[in-house]
């Protein structure tokens, strides 16, 4: 057993359209590194170092990652100290998974120090507590990809219930980060809290179809069912120039398009990489036209869990 | 090419819990014998005899396979006048798809009269026209099945877009038709016009679980995603003994179990024929437990189109 590990957990695009709250997938990049090490004290006790986003907090109970731990630490009945390192590299508020991932890392850590005594599940559960102090709600959508890699269908939580939905091998993702702040509190309140019946109907199907479509590489079917009618509508608001976005990614080549997460990040999805460039490109461009500098992330759907880097 | 034919076309379970609007299978029985025999007359003329249930229209604009046609010939721009004579194997009002079953075996039956000149998506949208007479509303969810057979997902209806869903070979459907009278409209005018934003997340999440479990013979997975949270917690009340019934269902080794359509019937689903006639047994004896007097229809799913008899 070692003393101290290094991690990196990467960002992941929540929603997917269709998905709304419930399905999610793991992106190669951007990610955190999580630095866990186990200091000489015997007690619950969390240091937290190497933040540089001033938003997050170091006091480990109001800190993705410090809660994850201690939430994971208290159930386990182990009164130690820890050590816990984050350089992010996914910029707080940004639509992909930020908090989730440091929450992510850490719990991954701290198994892997303690000899793995907990399994995925029991993972998830913890990292959820602490993805619940950044965005006020337990969500896995964005925990699960980041934990599981590739795609997963959070089907039900009470019990948690998370399906691996395989992908088609050519499926790229293009997410662009506009410098634009969208607080995620925010992005949730203005949710309605209550949808229509038919339109609750059509978002059935074509989850289901998107779910088809990844299984059978139809991509027009991926394509046909990338519609949200539940956040997208009110959400586009939160993000301006969205339509011109939107549309120049579909108009160079992209399958679909959507707001990532609670945004502003948005995502597309193509079937082989020069589109997915092209797409990004024109997206960012589409950004530029609405005053808004970018960064662009393109890749392939990240089929990784956690990775140990020493 | 013939001017007379005889066509079955059988019922359908629709709705299947977490798949309320959009999702449907087709029974191998019940089901309706379509005659249709061209007349002599050069005009748009359709006679209807045969049914002996009081409560079906026979003027042709009102009666469902009767609208189908007329619906069909206009569309084609084709004056025959038309003898069907339709022998209803299926009660009307009951759940499994009655009125859809005879629209389904006239426009199958004209279109085979007239050799073949629309396909089956065409056929549907005529179809669909007659069912409406009936229903009050273009729902397509026992039409397709009826018309297709095995499992239709119904995703989109503007454009209309219906996708087959691969079921497992095993899969054994139980119906239980109970001696009661639901009406169709008083089902639906009881539905709710909205539904709370969660409850309709995870409706997405359990149809989504249901297709991969179809997919993946994931007899559990299926079992878990059988839920349905718009329609069930209404027209539960519509049907007396229904929590009995269900529990008598799953308790005999159903993997989940449900209203067929808008009920009174209703449906369950099992692995084997055995579990199958047993489920249908006890069901039964929970109907009867209630008052009511039962009819059951056990199979696998029907994977075939309407049958031409001769």
């Amino acid at each position: 057993m070692v003393d101290s590990i290094r991690i990196k957990a990467t960002g992941s695009v929540s929603n997917v359209a269709c998905g709304f709250d419930c399905l999610g997938y793991s992106m190669e990049k951007p990610g955190d590194e999580i630095t866990l090490t186990k200091n000489k004290l015997d007690e619950i006790n969390i240091t937290i170092s190497g933040i540089q986003a001033e938003k997050i907090p170091i006091n480990p109970v109001k800190n993705t990652a410090g809660k994850a731990i201690i939430s994971m630490l208290s159930y386990l009945e182990l009164s130690h100290g820890f050590d816990l390192h984050i350089k992010k590299g996914i910029p707080p508020g940004s639509g992909i998974g930020s908090s989730a991932s440091s929450a992510v890392g850490a719990v991954f850590a701290l198994n892997k120090i303690l000899g793995n005594p907990l399994n995925e599940e029991e993972l998830m559960i913890h990292a959820m507590e602490g993805e619940f102090v950044a965005s006020g709600s337990r969500h896995a959508d964005n925990v699960g990809p980041s934990l599981y890699g590739g795609m997963v269908l959070i089907r039900n939580y009470k019990p948690l219930d998370i399906i691996h939905i395989p992908v088609p091998e050519c499926l790229w993702n293009i997410t662009i980060l506009p410098y634009y702040e969208v607080n995620t509190k925010d992005a949730r309140k203005i949710l309605p809290k209550y949808v229509s019946l038919s339109s609750a109907v059509q978002q059935t199907g074509n989850l289901a179809g998107f779910i088809l479509g990844c299984i059978n590489s139809d991509f027009n079917l991926i394509s046909r069912s990338m519609e949200d009618l539940f956040a997208e509508p009110l959400r586009k608001k939160l993000i301006p120039g969205y339509e011109i976005v939107k549309n120049s990614a579909i108009e160079n080549g992209a399958i679909g398009c959507g707001i990532s997460g609670s945004g502003p990040s948005m995502f597309a999805l193509s079937t082989n990489q020069q589109t997915a460039e092209l797409v990004a490109k024109k997206m960012q461009f589409s950004f530029k036209k609405s005053g808004l500098e970018s960064k662009s992330y393109v890749s392939k759907i990240n089929k990784n869990k956690p990775q140990i880097l020493d």
